[in-house]
């Protein structure tokens, strides 16, 4: 299979790491509107050769969409105008947005919603890394609204990066990822300029870090380019998850200001059962 | 040195075998309350014997505790009472209500009050492991009222445990775990609380889980008799920082309900200068 990748950052080049040494692509073709990113991702061999969107899409039997989500809707619906029989992909952490700006286009059933759960807070080229995706769960979304063409090939595509397949609708998915991984990072984000803020010594932090900080606060070192467009596409769930985050940290608090050492027992104990669903 | 641990949870157990490995306890005697996890710590070798803790005082030069904190408040004087010549040293996340209980001992020279920042969210003896210390700051507080005995004590002990030593007053020390270690806590233990209250498919939070949520829950899991009397002894330091918190949180969302890009764009941007302090 010869695929385009359309951004060449973390995931769009771990995926080129992953199909080419899988054996699932036999050329990769790397778009970006970065030059440097484009020019890093050859020379890490990450993609054969760099080509414009249109003549990607002209060279390929699958293109990848792995652009912030904002750029993908604004992509999407002309790379439909323009297919044959390619299958298109994005890898975007929203998917109604996507899914609205296409809804009634002919071509609809080349694309294949998808977003695989994989990630790391470092951005481009020089942090894609093999078997990122190893393990991990990728959602397909409205697989109904695709072809069974398109979708076996997407399907093919996430077996070589080794990930379990599973299926949702569109508004689905982005009320679950804003529950579990949109507000994680804003938690991590607030947490972050929380500490900046609060801590004029830096020496503390960093020799305080160990003590949990720097697990809690990983999230917070992720790129703004891919983080603004999620929050805003997926607002209206994110607010409403956010509102309870702040409700539980009121409470929290007004346990602590009253020493009520029973409910702040009750609160971690609650709290605790994150381990049982989580499987360790 | 014959050493005893009062607590043999994570933290002592993890000394016990460290200590013992490192050629720096010739005998390890353990003392706990909980007789489950005495008989655990005889199993796997964390500790020689099991004694009362005045037996344990008698037959040891050096007496560490670690236990939750408002035990250590409670142990402390009446362990100062009996004290010849060993040196007592403490390894509590909290520092200033220590010092106040015992301020104006007579023994309070062969008193160290120290605090070694690692941990992992995990509690009991059988989650002590090697190393957990290794390359980790250890703090020691109010150096100028140990006595220089006690002192050289505590830093070959932890010099065995390869951690560095910076030094600090209690007052200092509860405010910089505050700002760093314990508001990581709180926004995990709220985050973990939020997300089971939202999601009520478990099924999904493990699957969407790799996409950072895993990283920032994991403090979650900490349990609620270590942490529950650190809020309480550091409430004022911690409640100040929580306010920061919440306000920041708030920013965050009334950035998101205007669908305010430049103002996400920047507070992200802010957020990843958490990167630099960090080294990485």
């Amino acid at each position: 299979m010869r695929i385009s990748i359309v951004g060449l950052g973390l995931i769009g080049g771990s995926m080129a790491l992953d199909l080419k040494a899988g054996g699932f692509a036999s050329e990769v073709i790397g778009v970006d509107i970065n030059q440097q990113h484009c020019q890093e991702a050859v020379r890490r061999q990450l993609v054969d050769e760099i080509m414009s969107l249109d003549q990607a899409l002209l060279h390929c039997d699958i293109m990848i969409l792995a652009v912030p989500v904002h750029y993908i809707i604004k992509m999407l619906p002309s790379i439909l105008d323009q297919v044959t029989d390619q299958t298109v992909i994005d890898v975007g952490s929203t998917k109604q947005m996507a899914a609205d700006s296409v809804k009634n286009h002919p071509n609809r059933p080349y694309y294949v919603a998808t977003h695989p759960m994989a990630g790391t807070e470092f951005s481009g080229p020089g942090a894609a890394i093999p078997e990122l995706f190893k393990g991990k769960v990728t959602i397909f979304c409205d697989v109904a609204l695709s072809s069974s063409k398109a979708v076996n090939t997407a399907t093919a595509l996430y077996k070589c990066l080794k990930m379990p397949i599973i299926e949702m609708n569109s508004r689905e998915h982005d009320l679950h990822a804003a529950y579990v991984s949109h507000i994680s990072h804003i938690s991590s984000f607030a947490l972050a300029l929380t500490v900046l803020k609060k801590e004029k010594d830096t020496e503390n932090i960093f020799n305080l870090a160990s003590g949990g900080f720097d697990s809690t606060v990983r999230l917070a070192k992720s790129s703004a380019a891919m983080w603004t467009p999620i929050f805003t596409q997926n607002a209206e769930n994110v607010l409403n998850v956010l509102d309870t985050y702040i409700s539980e940290l009121k409470l929290f608090r007004a346990a602590i200001e009253q020493h009520d050492a029973e409910a702040l027992n009750k609160f971690i104990e609650e709290a605790n059962k994150i381990r049982r669903i989580l499987k360790g």
